[in-house]
């Protein structure tokens, strides 16, 4: 998997011109010829950072998710007590994806398509979230918040008990619910309780 | 929506056609005509009982989705206490979507691309479920394990929180995955401890 976050400055702009193309004409556009000829440059030129049109979308899927989870770090880093900590994450998460749809959901839809195609970018990003929960568990069972046997394990459960709220699948039919963010907080609640009295 | 098991006996026999006529062909099959050549009776026949194809194909749906609901009755009814009630209704939901899938993935198929065209009969059934959850929880609350302000909100809750376990886009999915039972059975306890925090 291609690391945006350690690409180098022309590699950037590739990624952005096939950004700026999906956005304008869908995910079928993101090619290395498209991409070459929004930048006025040969195909060799971009073939040199993505040997194939995979590697360029998968690199343009890392990128977009990537992005959720930025705003996701200072939670994780945060000196806060851990259960609030776990149900800001997990809210803070389902909100970035529902302002995702509710923001552009032909954007959302076109990413989403190219998403089902590179399964591996999908797999890293949810590893990623699934290790800030885990971090997040294990900083509170140091605190005396809870005791948990197996954060990883326990990690897993926390983000499928609440992906009806940031499930790519049920944040687009649900974007128009309004009282989503009300439900998912009384899910955290119990959840987080629920973890309390292992203490 | 046609509730199947008020229908009459010749209702019956056409729904037990149809089912027939979908395991052998698929749900494009499901049409009055079909169900008509199949029992060897003429079309009006069967338009009295179901005055369209969506009317016939609905019923069919409602009648898959209610044997469902027919081993979670005695849950609901059963004298055991509500915590381990709740737990197990929610387990055997998931276990029957499982089977479903497990048993017959292309059978499964059919009647999911059949719910998806009949939305009323797929939110009764829901609403069968969520009704079934809140009596379990006003049992609760009756009993002493829990205060639950709103047992039909709750309900919502704790269904959209294991969704992950029953609902069969992810029963699909997850068919294999030999591990699920033993999540939900931990999301369970997770939630039943969360309930059981506000005595």
């Amino acid at each position: 998997m291609t690391d945006s976050t350690t690409l180098d400055p022309a590699a950037l702009r590739m990624l952005d011109a096939a950004e700026a193309l999906i956005r304008r004409h869908g995910p079928a556009k993101a090619t290395v010829v498209d991409v070459a000829r929004a930048l006025g440059m040969s195909h060799g030129n971009v073939y040199r950072h993505f040997p194939s049109k995979a590697a360029l979308r998968e690199a343009v899927v890392a990128r977009w998710l990537h992005a959720v989870v930025v705003p996701l770090e200072p939670i994780v880093a945060s000196p806060d007590p851990a259960p609030a900590r776990l149900a800001r994450y997990i809210r803070t998460l389902a909100g970035l994806k529902r302002q995702k749809v509710l923001g552009d959901p032909e954007l959302f839809a076109a990413y989403h398509l190219l998403a089902e195609e590179h399964r591996d970018a999908v797999a890293a990003h949810v590893a990623t979230l699934r290790g800030h929960v885990a971090t997040i568990l294990r900083q509170g069972a140091a605190a005396g918040d809870w005791q948990v046997a197996d954060p990883d394990a326990t990690a897993v459960l926390l983000l499928e008990a609440t992906m009806r709220f940031h499930h790519p699948h049920h944040v687009r039919d649900q974007a128009a619910d309004e009282t989503a963010p009300a439900r998912l907080d009384a899910v955290l609640d119990l959840l987080v309780k629920g973890l309390g009295t292992a203490r």
